[in-house]
């Protein structure tokens, strides 16, 4: 994706470094950090200067090449992979991009880890972005469907699963750019996504790239629907269940529970690697992340000088509560837009399109 | 209600003036501000200094008291009349007292229209309070039947349908006030109810009062139903059709669904004026104020220096859309909580508790 004219993916080998977008300065300042320490890297996952699934896990890749730089050994090797598991517990790609890195380096001897770190971070991260590019085609046939009866194809999504949420064109954003430069008139409703405001994320990126896009609050999805606003959802996840539970940004069932009601199809848009073949009852299963309190009683924007800062919305002795994702049952999932096609969230249907990881 | 010891009431006659609380101040400042002219009325009902049907419904007639003041002519009576009917759409309550107003004081002569404003303007705000102190108790049974089977009921609401939305009391909070007071363990998730953030006000004044309450993003209702955490939702209204359709605070639909899906019973609990015996189909017919984008892309809060001021949370060019209430279909609702008792949420259920109105 493009930022001001520059070709950018949200992470990167720059040198014998890792370059990434500072997510938490967005919207408001577009600044890169380099980070040289796979403790840089555990921080950066931690405080969400890098987020969405996609993105943690290819991260992570990097997180092994500058860990073995430092320190190749077998000890090494394994407090890195704990290191890393332990910043964040709900998106799968991150313990998958974890085993991959493991299984990779534990075959080698020592002195080989370095290199062979660098090649096979950098080739999650290709991967992801072919995977991406791949579920933007299969997606774009569906707004095509829609572009073909109407005059302007609505989609509502909500956090951010676009660019800033992989490492390049996104997941349930990859068939809007797609659809967008193929000349389909396609038009976003942006939930806000509170308590964290990722709706300003794609907001931000959906402007950048030159899709008309609309902010709403997490409020205004259902009655949206209602009213006939909405051709479809599509929203990423952060963990698909084998039977086709999408666990995603919290809010995300409310608004397929308002898709089912109004008869509006709800797609969630993942690569493979989101699906957790592991996991059968994800609402049992699933580790919801909780988050400081403080996510919701303080806001960051920009303040009357200019300077980005945070403001107090809440007021001392008030108790908040912060679970950071939820579980959208199979039976109100219209489909799962994956890298091998668009499929039914059942078993048969996943295990149809991944037959060779489903075993 | 107390705030440091002293009660008030939210809107009060104060010799020639009207006493409101300033509530684009809280929760970071309790101000009472002292309005003399019916224009400071609607200027206090347009920017929500007051708010919450109800609220707005009592001060509208204490706006005619002033109005008179300065001139009881005819005239004078009609421009106030659509003075204060313009301020806001949605909530039924204020055509009401508006309509209740005009009745009582255009059958008099101009001069005892002054005298006669006043007794009016304090009828039905005293009634207000009744109301809402015969909802609380009729509410309060549904809380003490949860409370014979489990330590603690989880009530979840949505808004500020409270002390602040009503001349005292509340109508969805009444019922937890009362239970409370009774010693019934009540304790209350609060949605922040973005964008105008009004769970704030809940979080406040049901602290105010004792009331253990913890603040939830709006986004995290439907997860916290799906784990059992939520034995009722009790809601308020801006208006109720006479089938028992809710419409109410933008997000409100979205908790009924998902109250639905976990059978988790959902109420709103309204006084009689709040129903609209004249709209059938309320998605059809119920005007949906739609409010400035601003109010989705700054947010009020606490500075590091103390003061209370704004932040803007979007950035230049973004376009935000923002519907202030939305309709709950009957279909949802469990019943309606209201001054006569607990009706279904059907014409024949609302009809059976007010016949004289519903004729």
């Amino acid at each position: 994706m493009k930022v001001g004219g520059v070709a950018h993916r949200s992470v990167r080998r720059d040198g014998d470094g890792v370059c990434i977008v500072d997510q938490t300065r967005l919207p408001f300042e577009f600044q890169l950090l380099r980070l040289q320490t796979c403790e840089q890297v555990a921080h950066a996952i931690r405080t969400m200067q890098v987020r969405g699934a996609p993105l943690i896990g290819a991260t992570a890749g990097y997180g092994f090449a500058l860990a073995m730089a430092h320190d190749a050994s077998d000890t090494n090797l394994e407090r890195t992979a704990r290191l890393l598991a332990e910043t964040r517990p709900t998106a799968v790609n991150l313990r998958w991009a974890i085993d991959r890195m493991l299984a990779r380096l534990s075959a080698l001897s020592a002195p080989a880890r370095l290199q062979a770190g660098w090649v096979e971070a950098e080739a999650i991260a290709d991967e992801d972005v072919g995977l991406n590019r791949a579920i933007g085609r299969h997606g774009m046939d569906l707004l095509r469907g829609i572009a073909s009866r109407k005059d302007r194809v609505n989609v509502l999504t909500h956090c951010n699963a676009g660019w800033l949420a992989t490492v390049d064109i996104g997941t349930a954003l990859a068939p809007i750019y797609l659809a967008h430069d193929q000349g389909i008139p396609v038009h976003v409703w942006v939930d806000e996504t509170r308590p964290r405001n990722q709706g300003l994320l794609t907001a931000w990126e959906l402007t950048q790239h030159g899709v008309p896009n609309t902010l709403i609050a997490d409020n205004a999805g259902g009655h949206l629907m209602q009213r006939g606003e909405v051709d479809m959802v599509i929203v990423g996840a952060d963990r698909v269940s084998a039977g086709g539970d999408v666990c995603n940004k919290i809010g995300t069932y409310l608004k397929a529970l308002a898709a089912k009601d109004s008869g509006v199809p709800f797609y969630a848009a993942v690569p493979g690697p989101t699906i957790d073949w592991s996991v059968a009852n994800a609402l049992k299963e699933i580790p919801i992340e909780q988050r400081d309190a403080d996510e919701l009683l303080q806001v960051q924007g920009r303040m009357a000088d200019g300077r980005v800062g945070k403001l107090r919305i809440g007021i001392e002795g008030m108790v908040a509560w912060n679970p950071a994702f939820d579980v959208t049952p199979a039976r109100l999932v219209t489909g799962i837009i994956t890298d091998r096609g668009i499929a039914p969230a059942t078993r048969e249907g996943l295990a149809g399109l991944y037959r060779d990881k489903a075993a």
